[in-house]
């Protein structure tokens, strides 16, 4: 059979001739998207045929560019009798778009992660050597098997759930009385979540979930050695139920609502756990421990709990600090008996997500100087303090600068446009891709840079309207409504062009002014003005990389001196990596959460009105944007 | 629509003409056994019309003597169009053969049971009030139930089951925050395991089941009054695949044979549960608690453990003191967070049927005087002891006292021939049923009854054999096998004989010497002699009373004065209750299981010449039944 390897990973694969290639992707743990389901119509499978040749039925679908340089449908092309080699969108997806797999992975400063001091996950895996069975010695296979425990921990009680009981027989004789168990140690117990023959003290592994509104993250961990193994990301499938957590809350009111939410993010965390374990000689079993970081909607979604009352006043959520659960009990496709961590929230409206990002800022290390921490997703989080206090709040942004409801939005995965300048002259454009792949649409950080850009250059108006009174050949207008062309039709993976319309930029407006303004009215409630915080945290899935001048020229955050500033991508997936390694981080995480304080920034007086100057870019009281003003005025 | 009426019961309901009286029985939670399958052949489901008419096929199968008198199979029977009273089996069926409704349900002694004072179950119920949810102060609804909680209890961890945090939104919204909460307080933490909104502090229950090899039996108890509400029983569906413990053991091994023998095990005890909780107004969900005492082969099999290595020397079982499991895990379908307690086993052969039915005697009380105690079911289990020694063996006495293997065996159900008189002169026999029904079988006491009667009256001799010499009417002989008639044919309710054969009457003796000489054996093994035991308890499934000289007759027990016996019947069910009922009985019980010793009674050098010893009625050495002897020589 003929060999397939797929770049960058070097996997490499035997299939029959006929294979359709994105089958064998999938056989070889390579992740590939088909949000049109393999019809060949999205153009979203796009891979290259570096070497090699293969029957490609692509051609009406892909431009004819992208075609002479390789780029074929996965779901389209069949592997012939020849070995042939693939270069897929694997580092881009596998790393959520924010983190490769070398040492730029960390956009979080070294000094806070946990040293290996700190190291201590909350499963540990101990090797035993269990006595024999002896005739008359009164002792069953359980109580041999808690002796051995007990000499090890000291005489604390030990919990066996059922499926542990059920295998003890079988493990305690295979390796001579060797044996490797996976204990969660609970203040008083040591329960058992896993029992293997033999020494498996070197497989030991967990996962960090971030579930976010319209994005899941998962990573997997090598506890051996602390070690991101790899990350997936993909859309919520909640997506299709609603973009934002109050369409999701009225979702989970229908008959069925709430368990076809709680499914429906549930198997698109196992579907990238299954991505994740595929062709690493992992199995899901041997990972025995989860930390899950999401707002408070998500996680009563994701626990199967009514969200009702976040919405309704007093504004009620059932859980704050949510009880430690079992996977099998809350349908996480791993080790049935791990106890899963879910991040503490704060109210309803601000979630585990922010207290798994705050553990990525100086804020959990217990710094002196004031710090604010931007969190930015459909849901916009705020929180400002240092070690004496800790003051949060929430905006609605909308999915916009994770791609949702945005006409060629896309996450940031191979083929999304993260960068673009406009020329001033001529209104036209050149634009860079993830992965260099022909563009399939735009990421969150190709539109705070296209919209930016268009605007300095003076083809956009404050307003967010595009010059129609000058011609250019980006800039297209039907009927009342104009819209720029980044990637023309025959350019783009799609066959269609890559275009931002006015009705997109409306909604980047509206993200950016909602968490300006919540931004604004934050500190005028602390009473501390833009110039008193010693660092700004700015998270959130845009891309791999905020670029930070074009989102000052945007009016998304202060225009303030750029080193006070730190990006740092998806903190909250980062936050839970810490906790999965560390319970003094998760007790670090815990003590935050504790002395955090909510504002509802709704009740403000100001806010309306803060909001709506916030609704120009980059904002109606230029003097608080003095650099961009001096840039515009040079123009 | 025509009013049936159940008796003794006195359930009414109503059912549209033609309905089928066995459908009407199930739907008015009235049990009633079709082991044919309501095909009308085995004649099991006869019950009596005495009121009112129905429309009935049961001529060709009942006798007309019975038919007469207005018996009438249910499966054969129409409701018409007029009230009518049916008399059913339902109480010998309720009581499993061993208890009635009133107060001689108790055959153990009222000072062994708990006292009020020791009355204290595992799971406990309280009514709460929960602060109402409050703007902004911070608190879920799990925190303000936390904080019920520990107001009443102190600073204890609670502890919630996914189930539960589930409920607690509408709970605590339902009732304006008075809810019950049932509780299981573990050493260190407390574990909710229910909630309901508003007062449920009356409506309380448990349930205690003993499963034998041949037997289930399943107690309904209502925790607030600590009554036991009903009794059902069942052959243990796994008989099918097996008689005794080493053949069930054998099929285990079998592809899918452990499943399926624990899904067989299961599903007679939910089947029986609901037969306890049908028309009496409880749902299955307000059972909170269950102790299971079964022997450890059994144990293993409901719980889904390899029972292999029970069997395999050095006869280490996976559990012997089972940890909490809760009945989701199980299978049992009560309240799902349910933890159920499985009574301590003691070895590979003396499981927690014994150290339950233990505590139905003196040595659970602590008394000095030397006690032996004798559980005669499939296995057979001795314990000899007191305050300061616990020895206990075990032997196999095959399922026949239990109607097992034997032609017209059946369990202590209605219609079962419990008594039987012989007349010496003609050999002519009278006899009594259980519910004074016409006969379907014969149940092991009328069984030891019978052939204790044949012997003393000369139709049967020491070995066994019928005397077929003489003519009587009830002795048949078909080549070379006698079987002597209990019921003829046209007196039974079946249309067959009731009968016992030459090898029944072998299983029979067989199963007496096994316990007969295990329990001489271990007298021998301790160093004392039958005349210094204080007392003998006797339990075991026989019928409602075991006929102390019959059985001593038969040499099934040994012949010393009958004020040292005790026939306290099912009393691992009893010992269930207990427990159920108090903590404390959970720890004398403990205590006893940790105390007790086991020896093997195969390795003992003169054991087989003691079984073959014991092969004769009543015994090779007539002075060892000297009673029995001086008796015979009167004849």
């Amino acid at each position: 059979m003929p060999e397939i390897t797929f770049l960058p990973s070097s996997i490499v694969i035997d299939a029959p001739p006929g294979t359709e290639l994105l089958e064998a992707a999938r056989r070889a743990g390579v992740e590939i998207d088909t949000p049109c389901g393999a019809k060949g119509t999205c153009g979203r499978c796009i891979v290259r045929v570096v070497d090699g040749d293969v029957e490609s039925d692509s051609l009406g679908v892909l431009p004819n560019t992208a075609v002479v340089e390789g780029y074929v449908l996965a779901c389209k092309t069949r592997v012939q009798d020849s070995p042939i080699t693939v270069e897929t969108p694997e580092i881009a997806a596998r790393s959520g778009g924010q983190f490769g797999d070398g040492d730029e992975t960390y956009l979080v400063r070294r000094e806070l992660l946990p040293t290996k001091w700190e190291y201590g996950p909350l499963a540990v895996k101990w090797l035993l050597q269990v006595a024999s069975p002896q005739p008359e010695d009164g002792m069953s296979d359980i109580d041999r098997l808690t002796r051995a425990i007990q000499r090890q921990w000291g005489k604390l009680e030990v919990v066996y759930p059922i499926r542990i009981i059920r295998e003890t027989a079988d493990v305690l004789r295979a390796s001579e009385g060797q044996a490797t168990v996976t204990l969660v140690l609970d203040e008083w117990k040591l329960n058992v979540i896993r029992i293997e023959p033999g020494d498996q003290t070197t497989r030991h592994y967990a996962i960090a979930v971030d579930v976010g509104t319209t994005t899941v993250a998962v990573q997997l961990i090598n506890l051996t050695v602390a070690q991101i193994v790899a990350t997936q990301s993909a859309y919520n499938d909640q997506v299709a139920c609603g973009l934002d957590v109050i369409s999701r809350i009225d979702y989970a009111g229908r008959p069925g609502g709430l368990e076809g939410l709680r499914t429906r993010v549930l198997e698109t965390i196992n579907r990238l756990l299954t991505e994740l374990v595929r062709n690493r000689g992992i199995a899901l079993e041997e990972i025995t421990n989860a930390v899950v970081s999401a707002n408070t909607t998500m996680t009563h979604l994701l626990l199967g709990l009514k969200p009702d009352f976040i919405r309704l006043a007093p504004y009620t959520p059932t859980v704050l600090e949510t009880p430690y659960v079992t996977a099998d009990e809350v349908g996480l496709n791993i080790n049935p008996d791990s106890w899963i961590c879910f991040s503490p929230s704060i109210g309803s409206y601000v979630g585990g997500d922010i207290t798994a990002g705050l553990l990525c800022t100086d804020i959990a290390a217990g710094t002196d100087e004031l710090c604010l921490f931007i969190d930015i997703g459909t849901n916009g989080e705020l929180v400002i303090g240092n070690n004496d206090f800790l003051i949060s709040c929430a905006c609605s942004a909308g999915p916009a600068f994770e791609g949702g409801g945005i006409g060629c939005g896309m996450r940031a995965a191979i083929g999304a446009i993260e960068r673009v300048e406009v020329d001033a002259e001529t209104g036209a454009c050149e634009y860079w891709t993830i992965g260099n792949a022909p563009p399939r649409g735009i990421c969150g950080s190709g539109m705070i840079a296209v919209i930016a850009n268009l605007f300095t250059a003076g083809w956009l108006d404050p307003a967010g309207k595009l010059d129609t009174t000058r011609h250019s050949p980006n800039i297209e207008v039907k009927g009342k409504q104009a819209r720029y062309i980044i990637a023309p039709a025959d350019r783009s993976a799609t066959g269609e062009p890559v275009a931002i319309s006015e009705m997109d930029i409306e909604n980047i407006i509206r993200a950016k002014a909602a968490i300006f303004s919540a931004c604004a009215v934050l500190l005028k409630q602390v009473g501390v003005g833009i110039e008193d915080l010693a660092r700004i945290y700015v998270a959130g899935g845009f891309g791999r990389y905020l670029d930070l001048e074009k989102a000052i020229t945007l009016g998304l955050i202060p225009d303030i001196e750029r080193h006070r500033f730190q990006f740092i991508g998806n903190a909250s997936l980062m936050g839970s990596y810490m906790v999965v390694v560390s319970q003094d981080y998760r007790q670090r995480q815990l003590d935050l959460a504790r002395r955090m304080t909510y504002v509802d920034l709704s009740n403000y007086p100001g806010y309306m009105e803060e909001y709506m100057g916030a609704m120009f870019l980059p904002h109606t009281h230029a003097e608080l944007f003095p650099t961009v003003s001096a840039q515009l005025a040079e123009r």
